[in-house]
């Protein structure tokens, strides 16, 4: 038996997550790996609030650096958060050859090109798989499974807050705003929401997803983002009685040889797996080259789910620092290429729903389709509604695939036509076809 | 760039699909991992037929031995089927310290403790992600991601045979033999197709599923296995009516302490995601204690996805090799214990659909009930359906939890009454709560 030991920086939710796991499972996890994970030092500047753990006397400290420089400490777990004091320990760490773990998905999508390129210049490893898809193995599936494919695309619901607010939104009918306010006091959603919200939590697992399948660091404004602040209750109900869900969906797709990424609302068919994902859960979906349609699913944030992602780090850190396997796939894979060619927002094709309200006057949706057309948009379907008391109708139109510059340019028309009395909702839909 | 020179045993569909998977993104791979994957040398008995791939000369043997035995190759990719020769040429490779990649469920669960103990003696490495699930990567899954967890409970659909049988048959009202002929015709089904249908290709990955989870060689006889032949289509009709769809689905769960595992046709309720899991398409759901609830769906057969699996076996066993892992995961994870204490069959409490056909006479009712009671069976609810021309009417029951003895003590007392006019069907039932 062979001795790994940790250094936690941050003794927050997932820190006590990891704790509590290794304290539960260490016997067990030795016993199958050969590899007995030991607790050496945990570093938070607050060392005085009970997180439900027993440690030994002097394994908590409030200096972080200590921990990193300690000769007795093997590895180091990165759990601060931010992109700030985060990257400082994270680059010391790699600079004395120590791996790091870590479930921080910002410092990943804002630094992660600095951060492998240390890893590989001091032979050593970042590894991450907490980051994407919380105890879901999904990055461990892309990097070691899935190694022989080309991946062709990947749609992920990744994140938790989002999803838990729309299986509400659509199961109970109630307002955007009155499940945010009960997800914030569950501690479902944090305060402010607005990383979760507004997808940019999303956003940063895209760009490692996408990194990790096409070999390149890709910066986050090669991923046009939108969240679902504000999504009427109205629209989740349009959805479902033309048979769609909406989910807000990283799509990444390999659109014959330029990357496309985008993180949007978007229907989805009610019959398609990626539907049934609900409540807080998140799934990938990662279609290969060779092995076709694959999925992956489980609980996307959360105390033990992701302190047990963390742990499976920790003992593949370990392996690989006992073998000396020096830079691993998980560096290695991000760094295959400078850059990508990213397909540009404005040339992304797909089909959208659009929902519009019409004043009921002669002729008005006949302006609307001539738009349409003019912009090479093909209609699928169209429903009106009746007209509401205000004298207007609402309409919901589901078109074919088109590029988003030629949606951008009919929305505009519309919007100005003297018939349109509401700001024109689009979304993205998707069939998976 | 170092290369690993790959000895494949057995060119048949497999085989194929493995090559063309290297042939078409072994660039890739090797920009990925720093290993370049070689095709050494290749044996089959046949070595005329054209599988579809172009190899150089002086790859294609008819000699395994050979392969095997030439220092040139690195590592053995074991594709003959069965469990005689395939049994004696992964002992042989393993004695000779040559890693084996195999995707042979069937030799795992009939010599698995053999071969995980021969790999050990010899200081190498198994790996047979392929034998369950296809192209899923749901071992790497347990022994990697999911490493610091106890297992709680596995749920699989592991045969895509007896999937899509059970998709036609529900989706078109078809009867069970039309399917299977059909399935026959097209090659989703053996001739004869007896190891699919009966539940044992099911059982087989049940019990290497359940080896890693709880770290001992699982014997095929601790798994109870019922099959889906000769279902009838009026079966699935009452599931349904119901909310339930009937998958053949392997169960493994911690009981207390005690392994339970079976395989055999359950109802599972219709807004389960296991239940939307269709055509020959598999599926995992795998419960950790720290993890909570996780699931992984993919092909689980198949030319390129079992390919899929192949190949990342090769390029894990190419990388521990390079770096003298010695003996991986995939080996000391099986042989933790030397055996484990199994849930006997009769001991295993479980919820029960019962289809009766019962006489038209007054108390025949009142009579099932009685037994029912007599042996602790409480039941959840009961259908009777119009009685059909011939004087009897079907009567469908679904139970609450109770001891499969009772069951079958109950079920013999009830085939036996006068009013009872034919064989009782029953089905497991699992909510998954």
């Amino acid at each position: 038996m062979k001795e790994i030991r940790i250094g936690i920086l941050g003794f927050g939710t997932v820190g006590a997550g990891v704790v509590e796991g290794i304290q539960k499972n260490g016997d067990l996890i030795a016993e199958r790996t050969g590899i007995v994970p030991v607790l050496a030092r945990i570093a938070d500047l607050d060392i005085e609030t009970d997180r439900g753990v027993d440690l030994p006397e002097g394994v908590l400290t409030t200096d972080a650096m200590s921990v990193i420089n300690d000769a007795d400490v093997d590895l180091i777990v990165e759990l601060v958060g931010g992109t700030t004091i985060a990257r400082t320990f994270t680059l010391e760490a790699l600079k004395q050859g120590k791996p790091v773990i870590t479930a921080n998905k910002a410092l990943l999508a804002d630094f992660g090109e600095e951060i492998y390129k240390t890893a590989r210049e001091y032979t050593t490893g970042i590894y991450y798989e907490a980051a994407v898809g919380g105890g879901i193995p999904i990055l461990r599936a892309q990097r070691a499974g899935l190694i022989g494919n080309h991946i062709e695309s990947i749609y992920g619901i990744l994140n938790g807050t989002c999803n838990y607010i729309l299986t509400r939104m659509e199961r109970e009918g109630l307002p955007f705003e009155t499940v945010l306010a009960e997800a914030q006091k569950l501690g479902y959603a944090e305060t402010p929401p607005d990383l979760d919200i507004d997808g940019i939590d999303s956003a940063h697992k895209a760009v490692v997803l996408a990194s990790m399948a096409y070999g390149a660091p890709v910066p986050m404004d090669a991923c046009p983002t939108k969240g679902i602040r504000g999504l009427a209750a109205s629209e989740i109900t349009n959805a479902a009685e033309l048979g769609y869900r909406i989910k807000l969906l990283a799509i990444i797709k390999d659109n014959e040889g330029e990357v496309e990424l985008s993180v949007e609302p978007t229907l989805v068919p009610q019959q398609h797996m990626v539907a049934s994902v609900s409540d807080s859960f998140n799934a990938v979906f990662v279609k290969g080259d060779i092995v076709d349609d694959t999925m992956y699913y489980g609980r996307g944030a959360g105390r033990l789910p992701t302190g047990s992602a963390v742990i499976g780090d920790i003992m593949e850190a370990a392996a690989d620092k006992l073998h000396g396997v020096g830079v691993p796939v998980s560096v290695t894979m991000m760094l295959q290429k400078e850059t990508l060619p990213y397909c540009p927002a404005d040339n992304i094709v797909k089909r959208c729903y659009v929902r519009l309200c019409l004043k009921d006057r002669p002729g008005a949706m006949a302006q609307v389709m001539t738009i349409f057309g003019k912009h090479n948009i093909s209609i699928a379907s169209v429903v009106q509604k009746e007209r509401h008391d205000e004298g207007y109708a609402p309409v919901v139109i589901l078109t074919q695939d088109a590029r988003e510059s030629e949606f951008v340019a009919a929305m505009d028309e519309i919007e100005a036509l003297p018939v349109s009395s509401c700001t024109p909702i689009r979304m993205r839909l998707e069939d998976f076809e």
